[in-house]
C-alpha cells in the first residue's frame, strides 16, 4: 500500500459538540478545552519529545463538516453582515484545500495526549498536523489585517436566569461562548424576536435567547448525542496506515 | 470524478532554486521573492477579492521534495547540532501530513498573481492554501518557544571577493541568504576546510566558501537548471480538477 499524502495524526475531542457555538477564531474562548490523542502509529512517546516546552501549538485540521460539493470563490463572513470577500481573503472552512489553521494553548502533555485550551474546533475534527508555535516565525503583531481589523464582532452581555441551574464550573465557558453573537446575520429565523436557541457544550444542552446586546441562559440539561463526531464523516484516506 | 480532498491552488515560483540555500524559516531573508499565480479554476478575480488589504499571508504548502518513505518520529534540527526532538516539536518537512506553514509579506496582487517577499519555500512548491494573516488570531509574541528560543542559529559575515562580479541588485539577497550557515552540521564533508559550496539563487549559480564566521562569495555565473521544480514531482491528485 502506498503511503497516503496526508494523514490524521489524531481526532480532536472538544467541548464544542456541534458547529453552532464553536468559536469562529481561536483564543476567543480561553475556557474552551480539547484533548488530542496522537495515534500510536505515530509513536507519540518519541514524536512529542520536546513539545511540552512550548506554550502554544498550531493545529492543522481537516474541516470535516464542510461538505460543499462545489467551489465557491467568495464567502460571507458573519461580521461583514452580508458583504462578501474572496475565499482566500477569509478563514472560511469552504476552500479548495479545507485545512484549518488555529493556535491553541498547550496546557500539558500526558503520555500520548495533548491537553489544549482556547481551541475553536468542533468535536471529532481530524488533526492533520501539530507544530510548535514559534514567535520568531509566527508572531507579527503589527501586520495589517484588512477587513478583519475593521469589522469587529459585537460583544453580548451574558446573564443566567435564576432557574437555569447552570453548574458553577460551566459558567466561564458559557459566558465566553455566548458573549459572541452566534447567530448568522443572514438567517432571518435565527434573528426573530423570542427565538430560543439550543447549544450543546461539553455534556450539556443549553437553551438561551438573545435580546438586543443581552444573551440570557434559560435552562441547562443533559445533551442528546448528535452525529457530528461519528467516524464515518472522516475520509478513510486520512485514517490510512503509514 | 469526485473532488480530491486537497488541491494545489497554484505552484510557487521562488528565487530559491534548490533546497540548499532555501531559508529554514520565513522572514529570515526579507529580500527573498516569490510569485504565486492562482489556477484559473479557482477564479482568482473573485477568490482574491479583499486580500490585497492584508500585509501578510499564510502559505500552506505541500513539501514536495520531502520524499521520505518511512515515518520518522524524531528529527535533527540543524541548530541543535545533533540533538533530536520529536517531529511534532519541530517544523521539519518530514511529517505524517507534509504541510508547510509559513508567513510571507504580500507586496501586491496583480490579476491572478500574488507577489510575495520573505518566503522560505523552494521553487516549484505546490501551494495548498493562502489565508490572510490576522494578528488578533495569529500573533502571540509572548508565546514560549522551547528549544527554538534557546538554540539561536549563528550569524555569518558575508563578503564578496573582488573578482566575484556579483550584480549589485543581487547583493542584498545573497547577503541575507549567506548570513545563515547553510551547512548541515551533521555532514562532515560540508564542514571540511577549503570546501567550496555551490548555491543557485534566482538565475545565478554562486560559488562561496565559509571560514570561521565569514562567508566569502568567490564567483557568480548563470545557473544550469536542475530538476527540482519539475511538475512530475507534484502528486497528480493535488492537480485534479474541482
Amino acid at each position: 500500500m502506498t503511503r497516503p499524502l496526508f494523514q490524521a495524526i489524531g481526532i480532536l475531542e472538544s467541548c464544542f459538540k456541534e458547529k453552532f457555538g464553536t468559536p469562529r477564531q481561536p483564543m476567543l474562548v480561553p475556557a474552551a478545552t480539547a484533548r488530542l490523542k496522537i495515534r500510536k502509529e505515530f509513536i507519540p512517546e518519541q514524536s512529542l519529545k520536546g513539545l511540552s516546552e512550548f506554550s502554544h501549538v498550531w493545529l492543522l485540521s481537516y474541516f470535516h463538516l464542510s461538505t460543499n460539493k462545489n467551489f465557491l470563490s467568495t464567502v460571507h463572513p458573519p461580521r461583514l453582515l452580508g458583504k462578501t470577500v474572496g475565499v482566500f481573503a477569509s478563514r472560511s472552512p469552504h476552500r479548495p484545500s479545507p485545512i484549518g489553521l488555529s493556535v491553541a494553548k498547550l496546557e500539558k502533555i500526558e503520555g500520548d495526549t495533548l491537553y489544549l485550551t482556547g481551541t475553536d474546533l468542533v468535536d471529532g475534527t481530524p488533526i492533520l498536523d501539530v507544530k510548535p508555535y514559534i514567535p520568531s516565525y509566527d508572531a507579527l503583531p503589527r501586520a495589517k489585517s484588512g477587513w478583519a481589523g475593521r469589522a469587529k464582532a459585537p460583544k453580548l452581555r451574558v446573564v443566567f436566569a435564576p432557574k437555569s441551574q447552570v453548574p458553577v464550573g460551566l459558567k466561564p465557558l458559557i459566558r465566553q461562548v455566548l458573549s459572541q453573537d452566534l447567530r448568522n446575520p443572514r438567517d432571518k429565523s435565527q434573528l426573530a424576536a423570542g427565538r430560543i436557541h439550543e447549544l450543546r457544550l461539553s455534556g450539556c444542552a443549553l437553551l438561551y435567547e438573545v435580546r438586543g446586546r443581552l444573551s440570557r441562559v434559560l435552562s441547562v440539561g443533559p445533551a442528546v448525542p448528535k452525529d457530528y463526531a461519528k467516524p464515518g464523516l472522516i475520509p478513510k484516506e486520512l485514517l490510512g496506515t503509514i
